[in-house]
């Protein structure tokens, strides 16, 4: 086990109850994080030890042994103690990923009843930010503005060909944390905003965001969609993608069900519905979309462009034709980054903390035979 | 006078008023604005003819002498008849610009009492998405990822160095209507809002926007602003540029005042209040920033970036070392356009028209002393 940058290793005060820590980022990085967790508890001592993945391989800080077993909360990314036994008075495990299914294998979610959460919602913001920002990039020829600021080149007409989001319509693939926040920004510029998920969502109730959300942000009520379509066979998604839609946003995980959901029917209806052409934007998995047809898709100007935060594969060969098909946008798999992400997540142990010892229902609690 | 693309001479129908369109779009880009307000006010007739502007000279089609004597209404962006003896029966100019200065010396505007609307608040959406956009551009590092993208080139790192604009603070020098769109939207994401105004808006009446608003956009009421700054002395701007801004809209008319208005004791006081660096987007006039300190504050960091849309002098030239500071991007004064706009200044000739019947006051009017 390769140490961190720092790994102090002192005994639990007396009478504070411990919150054990693995993280993958230095201890510095989630200081604001601790310290408002300790403010908050005083009953709590968090004793933090740094975590790095790197090529499949995990190197932990060395955690003395018998630790774990007094921890009770563990806030951890991707470590994990090698079973149940080893952590008998654990009350609570935050994970501060958006899922779990990197830990669906192991004792501790298959032979265990602790309660596992998600950090599911701390993405939302800089992910919806993402998808604006390549919509607006598109539709304001933004690299063209660009390319000729590199060339020292003043041409207005390069850029006089916008047509603003005003009375367009964003159609929302997938309504969770980061699809309600771009509706929430997309709604503000004057879209519509029309969502679709698998299970109906016909009473106030159901239509709620139950998952941790950043204040602020979002469509917790779920009153944001003028119409909300759902359903898993290919007619329901076909007649939500009927709809008109200007800005398609893929907001799915990526299920068996999902593989490919868009393809070169997809790509011929968008068209149909919509001669404007329809801007598509992923940031779920590059699986999702059948990239082949995508590609056939652009090349005809059926849709009108693509940004794309994921690939199929990743990372993108360098002589994928991918990479330069017509009107494409394409980032490493960025978009979920955010200097807020470790404080936020902080948040999410915060309120489960507070939830547990007031006996209410934990925030984004890992349904363990649902996956996720 | 020479002739655009359709010239069209008919005479007025019987029983019908006249509402003389002369605009620097052919009648196909009108058609839709013309129908409404032909739908909307059944005893009007509207007569379309296309002027054109450009090297300083102004052509329009053959309008047959003696027809703004039976007007109405007239359209137009900067085509006049001589005098406002030639017009009698007008009762309302509505300009399709922002503002009025390019007529402020012909005698319709100095020896006549024909109120004169502009059409201020048509720009607000697509100026706004322009603001967003280039802040989400440099925050999410954005040109570096477009760079790769053309090398096929798949780096993480480029990309991960995001700080999402949750908590951040946006200040608006000059809260207009474009200021307030963008108001609606840096709020949607997350973002505290601090107005500054020339005049102080402290009644809940004076924060309105008295102005033509484009439907679903902007702040109507003025209350999205958590603190509204005014003044017109050195004293006042600088206790708004102490608030640890994150992102400074400049959207200020051009005035002796406004002349400067930004130099190297701002970017001094930007960035002691804010060591994180504000971001500055200009989408108003380049003489309102010293550009000169502008490049020096640039250089030094002590401001994080700028993104402008307007220049000193325009255009800007190929070996003005503005071209490629460090963290600017420049577009060619390009943010107002959209393809709604001809849509947009037409609604606001079709409320100008209901409430001139009405009695109403009218939205937009210039007041000439004021000059706008």
């Amino acid at each position: 086990m390769g140490g961190g940058p720092e790994a102090p290793t002192k005994p639990t005060s007396k009478g504070k109850e411990l919150v054990l820590a693995v993280l993958p980022w230095p201890k510095a990085q989630c200081q604001a994080g601790i310290d408002f967790l300790e403010k908050e508890f005083d009953h709590l001592e968090v004793q933090h030890y740094y975590s790095h993945y790197e090529n499949g391989k995990i190197t932990v800080d060395d955690i003395p042994e018998g630790l774990p077993a007094k921890a009770s909360y563990i806030a951890t990314l991707f470590w994990l103690p090698s079973g149940p036994d080893n952590i008998p008075k654990t009350k609570l495990i935050q994970f501060f990923s958006a899922g779990t299914n990197h830990v669906a294998q192991h004792p501790i979610y298959t032979d265990s009843k602790i309660p596992l959460c998600s950090a599911n919602g701390v993405h939302g913001p800089q992910i919806a930010e993402w998808v604006v920002m390549m919509d607006l990039v598109h539709s304001h020829s933004y690299t063209k503005l660009y390319d000729l600021q590199k060339e020292r080149t003043w041409n207005q007409r390069a850029g006089l060909q916008v047509s603003d989001r005003v009375g367009k319509r964003v159609g929302i693939l997938g309504y969770g944390s980061i699809g309600r926040q771009v509706a929430r920004v997309a709604k503000a510029m004057g879209m519509d905003v029309i969502a679709y998920t698998a299970s109906p969502r016909k009473t106030p109730e159901s239509k709620k965001d139950e998952g941790y959300i950043v204040p602020g942000t979002g469509d917790p009520d779920g009153t944001l969609p003028s119409a909300w379509y759902s359903g898993t066979g290919k007619e329901d998604l076909h007649n939500f993608l009927k709809q008109e839609i200007d800005l398609l946003v893929v907001g799915v995980p990526l299920t068996k069900y999902t593989t490919h959901l868009l393809s070169t029917d997809e790509f011929e209806l968008l068209h149909k519905s919509n001669p404007r052409g329809t801007y598509i934007a992923n940031i779920a998995r590059g699986q999702i979309i059948d990239q082949k047809a995508l590609i056939t898709a652009l090349e005809t100007n059926q849709i009108r462009g693509a940004a794309l935060d994921v690939t199929d594969p990743e990372p993108l060969p360098k002589d994928d034709p991918l990479w330069s098909a017509p009107n494409v946008l394409i980032t490493p798999h960025v978009s979920g980054g955010s200097d807020a992400y470790a404080d936020r997540a902080f948040q999410v142990l915060a309120t489960n903390i507070r939830r547990e010892r007031s006996g209410e229902k934990l925030v984004n609690e890992v349904n363990r035979d649902r996956g996720y």
